[in-house]
């Protein structure tokens, strides 16, 4: 793509088609400036295979908010839709609506609240609320679950990554196998939800953490078709990077020649007053391979060097890995969290494409309409009472028993208040005869979820430094009870429905179905 | 991200930082501006759970090229790097290989051959070819892998589903649950590979094919809240579309509401001249739901209208659809095929994640060096025979049998012709006891698959059109067995080795194994 293109591509153009078309309809029926509320929330947790998430790590939103600040329509665009026919061969959108879009077609009127990066999360709670000018909250829609979607997907993984390695360092190595220009969202998803480094080196360089990587195999073989085989390869390394010297040992045969190479190099660096760093081992049995390429490093001396495990690894196969180096590593005289302590991991294909589940099925759907100054709930009727959509507009509000452990989210109609109720009654989502009464004094705190972020446009919220919102994922990991954390069949987490939100929700239930 | 962060994110330092900590490697040890070869090309085709591809489609070319003649080193690239340090403080780039880097940091000396966009491709056959100096050939990795792999995955799963189709439409309706920026690559790799249309719309405007889309919930939704139902949208829609009128019946009863409302419509556009283009369902039982749609419509007079399916469609759940079609449809008196021919399919979140298998496992892998004017074939050994690389320059042949079908791949030394030969050896390329020879008359011909697309950074290559790379597609689809475009367990297309490449390699790897 040109830059033309690629602006085209990558504006306010980058939506489904049928906003635009939409957009002009409710040009048309006077509607494109009615106040209306969308709601962003996903269904269900990632599943993946054999195993599922029981909590999501929000993230997405500063790249969402920047992309809606930067966009807008221009002549560029009007110019383009102008051009689409129908199958009549009649243009598609009429001036008035064009003159109209290149006049109005930003997102300067839109209101956003939203829950912060890198909190945890949980279905059909509303993690981004849009009021604002019908056309334009359309308009939105794809972008927004573009961004966010995939986002939260990510840094998902990356967390469940993150607690299977027992305190290892996670590396993003995703880059190769990610969406196209996917992979630097991916890198950035990682980077909140789990990875502590990146080998996207520009991604890095944005987010304002050292990218990080070791060598390729081609940088071995490279030595070996010279002639100087793996040997010369290392030393070449360990000469250019003497403090930094972290080598491959699997280009040939690890424990045959990659790391009895790498002791002899280490050898030599200790020689010369440098400190090696370690090794990757990245085929074969890695739980074997770490145990045995641990023992000859002890060995050798080189007891404090880092092993870095790359290949095809998941939170499933690291906890594998873990457990298995915590049973065998005494037979072979290694102390096993001694060795754990050490590895690091460099995770790919696995985390940047959610391994298992590969997209987050978080939607955007219309709550409420403002009509003649009166906001009119809005609802979508399914065959499963699990995706009729909760109407209106809507708080959020995080319930932390009295161990300070967050027990539920609730959800409740956009005045209730329900830190001023005495006690709480937790309605079940779908089941009406699910609901339970929690005294107020069993409860520690009630935390509101959504903040705001736009109003009318304008940001009115400073984006937490990648710091920050990891610091905002470790506080709320450790308020989340460890069964909900599980990899494996985790405990269900409560969400639940205000008594007033539940009244709601049936009546219009059965109103939309007399009515229809 | 602002400007210039975008610049650095996706300009050259789009790559994994260990190519730049080897390029710095190359450079300190002489090596940067050996003349070497590197190849890319994936291990196996994408096994969906259940189901497993017997060819790819190759895509993603153009825009690797694109970006490779786009990017290159500045001195906001050498500032960022001089900022990096090390594990004790230290720099870990010096000046002399950044200015180096930022005189001589572009592709503008690498060669690249390549297999056309759309062909049918097959595992282990060299795809792209990069020859040039070492240090700017390594940096190039992981942008071409994620360029390749994810598009030729796309690619791949699209043609899959429209073969499901027998003949439907299918619409790319993926954006929201791509890897954000991703969503583009995966709606042109979708395109080149089997969908007709994107709802895409910017990345349709680059690619020169008009977006599609129906209309969404949200449009009836709000004409819910205002108290004008589902029959207000619909007319709505009808005024402002009438010679595009599709409208989606699922928002609150399909059968009972949504097609009974459809056709009042269509016969209010009728009478005023218009054809009434379909209608779109979302949900619940597509077969069951379009046998009794066309039912409806058949029976009000509408037997020419398009019925849009979509909701979780991949290649195996349209076939069952289809299937289902065909068998029960003529019980309600609907004839199967007329059916099938006015179905179309959009298809969003299980062709853009390419669900089952989201990522290939394409490499580039370092196949030559140039020493003393001579290129040395390299090899990277592994414990598993399979994983062990051709080494050496090499060419790629397509051999055609007497029926025009493509029978085989055949991978040579790059100064063979197999054209020249009286017979062709095939040599399984991992089995030493599996080899046929074939007489020249039993094929019909043999077609070199590499071209040229950059001499020394020079475009020498013109890019092919969306529709000359679909015909190339259909083209190659037609002269392939069908027993490998099966969607499940297909067919083992041969990829074969020319006898002298097979020597190569053995002697390499008894060289190898006997020096480590």
């Amino acid at each position: 793509m040109n830059g033309r293109e690629k602006g085209l591509a990558e504006g306010i153009l980058y939506t489904d088609f049928y906003q635009l078309t939409m957009a002009q309809l409710y040009f048309r029926a006077g509607l494109h400036e009615k106040p209306v509320q969308f709601e962003y929330f996903f269904r269900n947790y990632p599943a993946y295979d054999s195993h599922q998430a029981g909590y999501c790590i929000h993230a997405g939103l500063e790249w969402l908010v920047n992309w809606m600040c930067q966009v807008r329509v221009t002549s560029k665009e009007t110019e383009y839709l102008r051009q689409q026919t129908g199958r009549g061969g009649k243009p598609l959108f009429q001036d008035d609506f064009l003159e109209w879009l290149e006049d109005q077609g930003d997102f300067s009127r839109l209101s956003l609240q939203a829950v912060p990066e890198g909190r945890v999360v949980h279905p059909n709670v509303p993690l981004a609320v849009v009021n604002g000018p019908c056309a334009m909250a359309q308009i939105l829609e794809s972008s927004l679950l573009n961004h966010l979607n995939y986002q939260t997907l990510i840094a998902t993984k990356a967390s469940r990554i993150r607690d299977a390695s027992s305190g290892g360092l996670v590396i993003d190595f995703g880059m190769r196998r990610g969406q196209g220009l996917g992979a630097n969202a991916g890198a950035r998803a990682a980077l909140i939800g789990g990875a502590r480094f990146s080998s996207n080196t520009g991604l890095s360089s944005v987010m304002g953490v050292p990218p990080k990587g070791t060598h390729a195999h081609s940088m071995v073989q490279a030595f070996m078709a010279l002639g100087q085989g793996e040997l010369g390869a290392f030393r070449a390394y360990a000469a250019v990077y003497p403090d930094d010297c972290l080598l491959l040992v699997d280009t040939i045969d690890t424990l045959g020649s990659g790391v009895p190479n790498a002791i002899t190099v280490f050898r030599e660096l200790r020689k010369k007053g440098h400190q090696p760093f370690g090794i990757r081992l990245d085929s074969g049995d890695l739980a074997y391979l770490s145990i045995q390429a641990a023992k000859m490093l002890d060995d050798a001396g080189f007891p404090d060097t880092t092993i870095v495990l790359s290949n095809k690894l998941d939170e499933l196969v690291i906890w594998q890995i873990v457990s298995q180096i915590r049973k065998e590593s005494p037979r072979y005289g290694i102390d096993p969290e001694k060795l754990i302590s050490r590895l690091a991991y460099g995770v790919g294909t696995r985390l940047i494409t959610s391994q298992g589940d590969a997209a987050l099925d978080g939607v955007y759907k219309l709550t409420a309409v403002q009509d003649q100054g009166e906001w009119v709930p809005a609802i979508k009727l399914s065959e499963s009472i699990g995706k009729i959509i909760n109407p209106g507009d809507k708080g959020v509000w995080r319930v932390y028993d009295q161990r300070e452990e967050a027990t539920a989210d609730l959800i409740c109609r956009g005045d209730e208040d329900p830190r001023k109720e005495s006690s709480l009654t937790l309605c079940h989502p779908t089941d009406p005869s699910v609901r339970r009464t929690v005294p107020r004094e069993r409860i520690s705190s009630l935390e509101p979820l959504l903040v705001d972020v736009l109003k009318e446009g304008n940001l009115v919220y400073e984006f937490p430094s990648l710091e920050q919102i990891r610091k905002r994922r470790d506080a709320d990991l450790a308020r989340l009870d460890s069964g909900v954390k599980r990899l494996i069949n985790p405990h269900r987490y409560h969400i639940s429905l205000s008594r007033r939100l539940w009244e709601l929700k049936e009546k219009l239930i059965q109103e939309q179905r007399s009515s229809k």
